[in-house]
This record gives structure tokens, C-alpha cells and sequence, in this order.
């Protein structure tokens, strides 16, 4: 009956980082149901662990308590923070990695960690996933009541994908994310094609239209679709678009209105 | 005292998608006990995952759900199925990945899921993982009446390894899996050599026996024994097997009567 | 309420070895709480697992087992070996790989598993870890009798950490280990600093003296400093150690006194 933590790093496991927070949350809250999301993030890449964040997050029941640890600034004067959100948790640094999954309203607030009196007399200069945010999501967890966390923190730092430029002959978006399978998502999202389209231009590819299935194409054609995000993505029937169209973070797409 | 639910993909964990998969089935069923498996099968390997779910489900208790998504035809018209097998449940695609570990008897029933009820209006048509397989499993590790999952599935699609091929001077099988220390498994069953073996030839080596133990032999030096899931398998003592005798899978292996 | 067993091995996930473990544990222990601390420890690399192992155990609450699988030797006649420490338990082959962890005071008791009269008829040779350990684990979970397990196992292998060198004009140290971000964590213990330091010497690099904070430098520049294990580590702030200084395990790092 213990709540549910998740956990996403870029800490991999192998040098047992990991498990040392693990052992810290297990210790305050031996009854903490422990959820791994991620720990291959790529090193102090904040922008992708904050869209995987987003997508997973809101998948979860209200209740549970969203460890985030990817923290290029540790030890710097970057806030430690935990944050509620529609009776959710999220603990992690204030780089901007919480903010795409917290700021979708305006239901939530911020806690500012830094004098904390639930952490360690010494924490680590290093490693403020053990001694702070593994802490305080474990007190979390037990239901601690979340104003003794701390001051409010005002002014969280803001971490925004990219936006798209409108035209009114189209859409600029561009790569935001390239998948274990090579598919290419961007950012412009599915509610924003509300106009007849008439082609999706990519790398020196262009798509007719925008399809629904895989199956629409031949093995190894590539597609131009809604991915599972609620965004256009580009993608391969059972290839790679990343190597068939070599395109990766950053790279241009257009969509033409008719 | 929740169900347990394994959990095998091939989405890897750094994009994400199996975070919002364990989100689903907490949501539906906050007591699940989430047990990894492996995440990092390679891309579309049916055989593999076949392979690695059968030897890995026999050893679970009754009861226990096993999701499965290696789902190269998700979109196109292969069928999301559940299976009841001597009281324990299979969810995933009707592209054999199942089939292996059901078929060791005939105790088992399949339902197509197809119109199941549970399932959200508009599922994604790349990620029934989490639209179907994740929602029915969390369901089932609930206790839900099976047959109210949609109906019987028949003519499953199988997924056979590798026949061997008995000729009157010995067995002709192939490798069938690489491990991750160079160990090489073939489709020769211990239950096949049933007669005095002169020799294993593999690649370019001939091993006069099958012996028991890796330290029967010296550092380095390859072997050939009966691996943990019952099956021939060639190694080396402390050492890479497919680097030393260049094999992999396919690579035939020859064992000859005396 | 079930028990808490922490998993480490070498086996990665994708050949189902760890799977097969986590099923023979929960059908012995359907309570047991399964936390995964790392399976991507290097092959064979007893002493990477041992030093991972001794830092993450100290986090964990009193009654918790480890369960490690680092094995190399399966098969020869090295002892499989439970031990009880502090109230903590620890499972795995007798090669060193718990040595660290449990040395750290006298207050532990070993138990040769050769002859325990838990284990299956036929343990497989080559997988200990499936048909000894885990079931070991599984049953010392449930709170079964400690000494029942075995005889007492004397003189357990011992792995230690290579020694520094104490001369009167500083320390000289190594590198143990390289992280996933690059850091060279070296032997030398921060207790050990107690005289004023003049200047520590890593590679063709001298740093004047030992920092706190990764911010004391500028992005990309060097840094002695105590790391989250408290050893000494040479780091650089948002890049990587061992590219930049090429070092790696066994370079040699020398502390100078004033």
C-alpha cells in the first residue's frame, strides 16, 4: 500500500547511483512502491528528460511522487525544489527539466528545498539526487505535509521546446526528438494542422499527406504521421528516418497548407 | 498484496514509452507489482523475445500477467491478443512472440482483444502497447472475467525456432541466440542426444564431448554443454564463444554419433 | 509488506537470465519487493560490482537482501555463500565481490550453500544465479532460519580495494573507477587528507588544491574534490575526466603535502 515513486536519471546504474537513492527512499519509506521511467537519459540532456517527463507523468494516478534527477548544475546556486501539481509530486532540480509537466495549468506550487530540515547535516556537494531529492520524495511518499518543505519558490527557471513559425503558407517545426527506433518527432502538434495540408516537407523528402498507420506504406517507405505524443512525426514502416532521411535534433520540417 | 505484471518491450526506456505503459496499469490498478524483465530486446527480434518469455514465464508463479510488446505490425491488421495458459495471462500482438511460451501444452485459451470494451475511443495506431496491451493487462491483474475480453482467438500465429535436422550419423542444429557474453545457444534440445556423442563441430573446431562444467576446461579455451535452458550450447571459459569461432546466429552445428 | 531484495549482476537483461532470478524469487516470496540495482555492471568485473555494492547497501534499511550475481569462477569450486551482517543479508559466489561491503565491521557470519537442502535436484552448472541465489534470497526473505542455510564458511575471499602508497611527502593513489560521466574516482579515503595539501598531481595536471563545488571551476575545467563516496575524485565541470586528462583505471594520482 506504500506510494508510488518514479524515477528518471542520467545517472545509467552500473556506478550504483541509483541504487544508492533507492536505498535512501527505501529507508524512510520502506513501504515506497519504486517505478523506474529512465536512467539512459543522455547526460544533462534536460530537454529530453523534459519531454519524456511530460508524456510519462501524466499517465500516473494522482498521488504519485516524480523523482527527477538530471542536474548538470549540481553543487552551482540552482534551486533543489519540489513541486505540486492536480495532488501530484515532483522533486528535481530547477533547471527547467519539471517544467513542461508541471506548467500544462496553473495548478501548482513550488517549494524552494534549500533549507530543508529534513536533509542531512553534510549532504554531498555532488549529489544532491542522494542526499536531497531521494530525502525529500521518500518524506513525500509517507505524506508529509508539503508547506514544511520549504519557502515558496517563485520565478522557476522555464524550459520550453522550440516553437514553430506559422506562415500563412504553412508550418516551420523541427526535430525535437529522435526515438530508439529512429522515428522523428517534431514540435508542432496535432491540433495545430487545421488546415488542409498539402504536403510535409522533410529533409529532401515530400510526404503527400499525413497518414494514420504504419501499414499505409511498403516496408522501408517513410510516413509522416500523429505519433503517440499528439505530434507530427517522421518515420520509416519498420526502418530508420533518422539514417534514411539523415535528419536528427534540429532539423527542419515544413508543412504547406494547400 | 497487488498481482504481479512482467513487462518486456523493445522500446528501450530512454524515450519514455514504457514509463506511460506502467503508468496505465498503475492507474487502472495501483496495487500491480511491476517487474522488469527487459527493455532492450533487439528491435523487432520476435524470435528473441519468443525465446527469452518462454524460459523466463516457466519460472513465475500462477497468476502472474506477462506483457509483451514487440510489435513490428502494430497499425497494420495483426490482431492484440490475451492468453490464459495453466492459469497465468499473456497480452500482446498475434505475431508469434507469444506462442513458444503458451504451446508447451495444449491448457491455454486466446481471446482477440480487438473490440475489448476497456480499451480508450481513439487508441494510437503506434502505441497500442500503452492503448491496449497496458490497459488490458492492468485489467486482468485486477481480476477481470477473462472471457469478457472480446472473443476466442483462433489460429494463432506461430513462432517455431529452428528445426533441427536428424540424420542417421548425428543432429544438424544452429545457433539460435547470442548472449551477452558471447555464449552460443543452439536448437539442439538435451533431450535430443539421446546417443554416444564423438564429437561437436562448430565452425571450424571439433569438441570431442559435451562436458559439464566451464572450469573442465582452461581459460580461454571453448566447450561445448548443456546451457541453463536445457540446450547445447557452445562457449568459452571466460571468453567469447562467437568471437573466437566467428559464429553467430544461423551458424550451423554438427553433432555426430559415435 | 514483503521483504526487500536488492538485484546486481553482470548479466544484462536481454537474455532473460535476471528475469528467470526475479521469477524463482516471487514464487517463493509472491511478497517479496524486488529493486533493481544495476545488471550492466562489466563482465566478470568483481571489483566494479564490489565497490558499487558497498556503497549502495549502506543506504538500505537493516533486514534488506542483496542478492549478487558477478560469477565468473560458476562452476569451478568456488563456495556459493550467504552472509548476515548488522541484520542486513547478502547472497552471491565467494570471489570477493561481497567482501567490502560486509568488512566493514566484524559483525557478520557467512554459510557455505553447497549442501543447502533448499536448492533444486540438479542446479544447473553454468547458473548459479537462477538455482542457487535466488533461491536462497527468496527463502531468507521469508525470514527463514539463518543458520539453517549451511555450515559456516571460514575464510571467505577477500577483494580489496588497491592500497595508497603513504610517503612522507603525500599520497599516492589510482584511479578505481570511471563513472558514465567520466570521473575518475580514485582510492585515496578524504580521512586520509589530513595534512595541508599543496598540490594534487593527475596526469600531466596539477591542481593546487582540493575544491567543493563542480562551480568552483569554469564549464570544462579540472577539479580535485571529495566525491558523494567520499574519496578523492578528479572531475571536470560538465565534461568528462578521462577524455580530457586520459586517465583511467590504475592511473596513478599523487597528493602533495605543504
Amino acid at each position: 500500500m506504500g506510494s508510488i515513486i518514479t524515477l528518471m536519471t542520467d545517472f545509467g546504474t552500473q556506478d550504483g547511483y541509483v541504487g544508492q537513492m533507492k536505498g535512501v527512499i527505501i529507508s524512510i519509506n520502506p513501504e515506497a512502491q519504486l517505478i523506474d521511467i529512465a536512467h539512459d537519459i543522455s547526460t544533462f540532456s534536460i530537454l529530453q528528460a523534459a519531454l519524456v517527463l511530460k508524456a510519462v507523468a501524466m499517465r500516473f494516478p494522482n498521488g504519485t511522487t516524480h523523482l527527477v534527477v538530471i542536474d548538470p548544475g549540481v553543487g552551482s546556486n540552482r534551486r533543489p525544489i519540489a513541486v505540486r501539481c492536480n495532488d501530484s509530486f515532483y522533486v528535481g532540480p530547477d533547471n527547467g527539466v519539471l517544467w513542461p509537466a508541471i506548467s500544462i495549468d496553473d495548478n501548482w506550487e513550488a517549494r524552494d528545498l534549500s533549507q530543508c530540515g529534513l536533509l542531512p547535516e553534510n549532504p554531498s556537494s555532488t549529489f544532491h539526487g542522494r542526499d536531497i531529492f531521494a530525502v525529500v520524495a521518500g518524506h513525500i511518499s509517507k505524506g508529509i505535509d508539503f508547506k514544511s518543505l520549504g519557502p515558496i519558490a517563485h520565478n522557476l527557471v522555464k524550459q520550453e521546446f522550440p516553437e514553430i513559425k506559422t506562415l500563412p503558407s504553412g508550418i516551420v517545426g523541427e526535430v525535437i526528438h529522435v526515438d530508439r527506433f529512429g522515428n522523428l518527432m517534431t514540435n508542432i502538434e496535432a491540433n495545430k494542422l487545421d488546415k488542409k495540408v498539402k504536403g510535409v516537407i522533410a529533409g529532401d523528402v515530400t510526404f503527400k499527406d499525413i497518414k494514420k498507420y504504419f501499414s499505409e506504406v511498403s516496408e522501408g517507405e517513410g510516413i509522416a504521421m500523429i505519433n503517440s505524443f499528439g505530434y507530427l512525426e517522421i518515420a520509416v514502416n519498420k526502418g530508420r528516418a533518422d539514417e534514411k532521411l539523415k535528419m536528427y535534433n534540429g532539423s527542419k520540417v515544413y508543412v504547406k497548407w494547400s
